[in-house]
């Protein structure tokens, strides 16, 4: 068994890497650290995980010293980076699950995040840790990074096109559920103000295209819209196309793909209503689920993921990874079948 | 007080116009008729409603002997043609607010409803009945339209740019609560299925478009999806505009176009939060909210309008237009102040 | 037209009252005060209230200077005594929609609130705003309390029992939706936390109790779940009558109490799913539904009573008992329809 | 591998047994029967299943051809009786999640179903599927009942009071989820009327009560409400103690009695938030949380019990209860962690 540490267990993305890391086989958590929790019962803030986790958080100073093979940090962007650098440094392998490592360029911080990046150095070593595009990096990587949820929806539904240069540009409708904003609370997420909210917070842009552009090459547009929906995403996204293709053709593009994809997923084409995911569709799971349908003009395209935000949106992707890079069967600890209806 | 008679007063869209009418001043209901539901009281259905309505539903016939000034006719598609040409010639006043005469051209409900219109000679005399629209028209009308819920959604956000041959394309992405599927229970309207559902049932075209196409004279595409609401529809539109303009000057037009409209309101630029309009910030009212966002390009817009799809998408706009076709203020019965937060 | 001002417009009782008030044809809000928000907005916090208050909020000091006939104060409870006092020592009216002047003994405060009441003089001043019991009181008075919404849903569905003195006992569960709690983010009220949530916060006691056993004599046990819902309180009460009764003569003594009451609607015993109300049809209206089913001992009474906690629970009651007041008719401004299916 | 077959796998119980077995490393499915939708892909119905489960639905009539070691029969209750029959007689083991064989008196079934029970000569084979009380005679069943899942709820709640006889009489209060009333649409289903709704539908008696009275020896009153949730059951039972006991001695009774269950969890005392179960915790998971809170007077006791409908309470028993038949470690297959925030 490899012994993993949790930096940061009082979040969403803390408590999602216990749910997924309490049923691995080849995965043991040996400390859960959460700075403004210690001593708390784990279940204090995870109340469906009492009877996994028996322990208490401690601090990030006493996990630093178990003996581990890997950490997982789940802090909110920013506040990770010097603990990551830390634990990098004593030649150990790390997931820094926020934004703090998956932007190769400094530049791309000062743009996207008004951060000035303070170990710049660190992100060429960095792994962006989807492994459905760097697998074979992993196994060397001892930083790695996780994922944006909104940006691997757009990732994966595009990945296809992007790798064969099929295409132009792209608008992408995200719908959000309220998970996604984390466990702090907040005016937005009270509530009687988000239940069944329909909020539009991103137009044109958002941070989470950074790496859009980064992993597929091209540019486009993304509006988000929180939803009544607590984990999931759903990328409703209109392609333009270089070039006029059949459906079959695409069908084909996208079966090439991800035939041999453990957690990719494509919709059928009939019945219609099956034909676009529902992120529930997806819940607990790993999946990601895609389905396409061709405009008659042979040039637009609309392309349509679903991935429960929590899991392959952040720590099911990393869980993934740190599978590939410690030498474990990539979906081991993975292959949750989602919970439908819910 | 002017009398009215409400046909198929059972499902969601004739429940709508006894509780607008429950508070109207200037109409009287005289009768509710359903034929499936005779002689059972009006809250056997419309469980709100028990204070307001105390009569049970009479028959069709019954109905058709009273005395009355206006009738309202709620049925499915198809189903109150013949009725309601029954009506106009008795030389009554009548809003069917089905499709039935929505269109102008019978090609129309060929193309859009597979349906062979049983009265193409009527279709001139009917009268849109989105006063918005066609305010002038309605005292002389006799056969009144109801109108598209989705197509308000677009016509309303769409009006000050068309009506100035400014959109040159546009997508719409709608949004819709539950209750613009109907009363009638149904595999895809089943709580464990809809509740918190994210299913896009419509990609590119829907037959709502053709009232889009016939009223602002400009073709587009359509996405709906289903959401996890009741009541509700969000209109999220992304407009190609013919030239460039500035915020400010669109900020304009809307304004010329709206000012005097007793039920369209525009939000403001800011806080960014409130810009765009949540259907729920409109829920029992008959308004509709519109805001709009440029992109720096100057020729990309985005509009998103907001109604409560059973008011100003269905009942309330019927009797908007039923005030003006029968003398009365147009905002009679309709001052109704949204319920938020719900 | 009376004039009125409302002190702590930004919460959701506040933007109740302007709901409210918007559509009275005898009351006009002149000012509304914020401390915390003078010179927003009031569509800030309200924002589908934008169409109907142009205006911004202003401070206690300039709300105060203002000629008014009465004031409505909707602060949390600690918070407006001293203002309420300042009001009602000018010799003006004034609801106070809190729990300050609820109670009439200063020793259930310290009981129930920890509180120790800095005007216990007043306490015999306040007059209960509930006409349903404290009609002929309110044209004398100046102070009116306003009322809690539990403690309404539970008096409204006791008072024919207790006022003859046929109760025993009783166990009121009671399912709240989440804007009971207020407009203040909270770690219970964060959306992926509360929704859909059924967290009992009561098991056997509450603060409302007090008025409870104030208003009606008997004493009970209360239980208390927030569930999916933002509006809407409906209390379940399970009741050991002293004596056996039959259904028919529970009916009619229900019916003798409140078949003059405006606002209070008695459910049909037939169809069975009806005969108990969903506070899904009182949403946005001032009515109380009651519905009743007895057991076959005889003795055991279940009582449901449906309010919406914003309007019957509180700002709804509060105009109710400032017409009395003011000498206008009672139901002035509140023959609000219910919104439903929403 | 054991080989299974289920019998009626369109539904939700159906579904929620594939996905339990989807993950099971002793139990292969062989075959999925649905008369109504032979031919039909399984993910037509269940779309999440869809990477699990790539085959489609046969006859009853191929499936029991099939060389099985365990049916599953997931039909309503009456209909799958003659099937289960047909198996028991061809000597395989067979779990019927109905009612069919839950109830050992074939007079129940005339009182509580209004039901004359076909073959009351085989209600005397049947096991009561709930490993918790019947683990002994697991081993040599071949006909095991599945449980009732409110009937669950209250059994795991009370059997610590009712073993030891501690228990006067009980009332519980069910709040229960959508899913709950399977997958056939209904006016009471509809989505715009069920959601959010609070819909009481048993008021003093339900016919699960039959399954507590069996199982616990104690008679009492249910009532039903369906809440807002797909999944989920809480049941808050206010129970009358014979003796008066201490919270602590009542702790410690629960925990003689369920220390060494594998799927049931007691809460903690505090917080107090944490005290009783929120059905969320144990989404998806074959987990019974537990609460229990004293009255002052030490007789009167609230026990809150939560699970999952469909697992805990219908298919997670039905596979656990499968196990112990077939010599299986008891959780195999079943230690889901829940999902949680969903």
């Amino acid at each position: 068994m490899k012994k993993a540490v949790v930096f940061g267990g009082r979040g969403y993305t803390g408590g999602e890497l216990l749910r997924i890391l309490s049923q691995h086989e080849g995965i043991e958590v040996i400390a859960v650290a959460s700075q403004g929790a210690v001593g708390e019962p784990i279940w204090r803030y995870h109340p469906h995980l009492r009877g996994f986790f028996k322990g208490g958080f401690v601090s990030y100073e006493d996990a630093l010293k178990e003996d581990f093979d890997i950490a997982f940090v789940a802090l909110s962007h920013g506040e990770g980076a010097e603990l990551v650098k830390e634990i990098y440094e004593k030649g150990k392998r790390v997931v820094d699950l926020s934004a703090n490592f998956r932007l190769k360029n400094p530049e791309d911080y000062r743009k996207w995040y008004s951060w000035e990046h303070p170990f710049p150095e660190l992100l060429s070593e960095s792994v962006y840790g989807l492994p459905e595009i760097h697998r074979e990096k992993l196994p060397e990587a001892r930083l790695i990074s996780g994922v944006g949820c909104n940006a691997t929806a757009i990732n994966l539904a595009l990945l296809p096109l992007t790798e064969r240069n099929l295409l132009n540009a792209f608008h992408a409708d995200i719908r959000v559920g309220s998970s996604a904003g984390g466990a702090k609370p907040s005016e937005g997420g009270h509530h009687p103000e988000r239940s069944r909210a329909l909020r539009i917070y991103a137009t044109y842009e958002h941070r989470h295209l950074a790496e859009v552009i980064q992993e597929t090459g091209v540019n486009g547009e993304i509006r988000i819209t929180a939803v009544e929906l607590v984990r999931g995403i759903q990328a409703v996204i209109r392609c333009e196309l270089k070039e006029s293709l059949s459906e079959k053709e695409i069908l084909r593009i996208y079966r090439d793909r991800y035939s041999s994809e453990p957690f990719v997923e494509l919709c059928p084409f009939k019945p219609e209503h099956l034909r676009f995911p529902d992120p529930r569709w997806v819940t607990g799971s790993n999946l990601c689920m895609i389905g396409v349908k061709l405009h008659p003009d042979g040039r637009t395209l609309t392309v349509v993921s679903a991935i429960d935000n929590l899991v392959k949106g952040a720590s099911g992707s990393a869980v993934q990874a740190a599978n590939v890079a410690l030498g474990l069967p990539e979906d081991m600890g993975l292959r949750l079948t989602p919970v439908y209806p819910v």
